[in-house]
């Protein structure tokens, strides 16, 4: 079982700052992939639970982006 | 003796790029310092002797940007 949750960062400008956040968030336990639309910020995640809300925005963060 | 010359890079849109520019050019002989200012993309190289324009941009272009 596994599902994808979509979540919403501010701030990625180019692909290096696209693998920057995909790097933080698969660091996130039980996190299986992540894929990042560049134009719209939408940054959906797939994972064997659902994640926490904050688990995302920490990683976002630590990324040195925002999360929305 | 250094001196210092200024190159336009197209492109660049976030600290990762000025990193990966500024990484490439450090890596051409007799490079002692690269200063890259992101909103206009002037790139300022300090070296031991003149830099022929040919291995800058080869350099720029190796890390995936244009050169102007």
């Amino acid at each position: 079982m596994s599902q994808t949750q979509t979540f919403t960062v501010i701030g990625m400008t180019c692909s290096h700052c696209v693998a920057s956040v995909t790097e933080e968030i698969q660091e996130i336990p039980g996190v299986q992939d992540v894929a990042i639309d560049l134009p719209t910020g939408a940054v959906n995640v797939t994972s064997i639970e659902p994640l926490d809300d904050a688990a995302v925005k920490a990683a976002v963060e630590e990324a040195g982006y925002q999360f929305a």
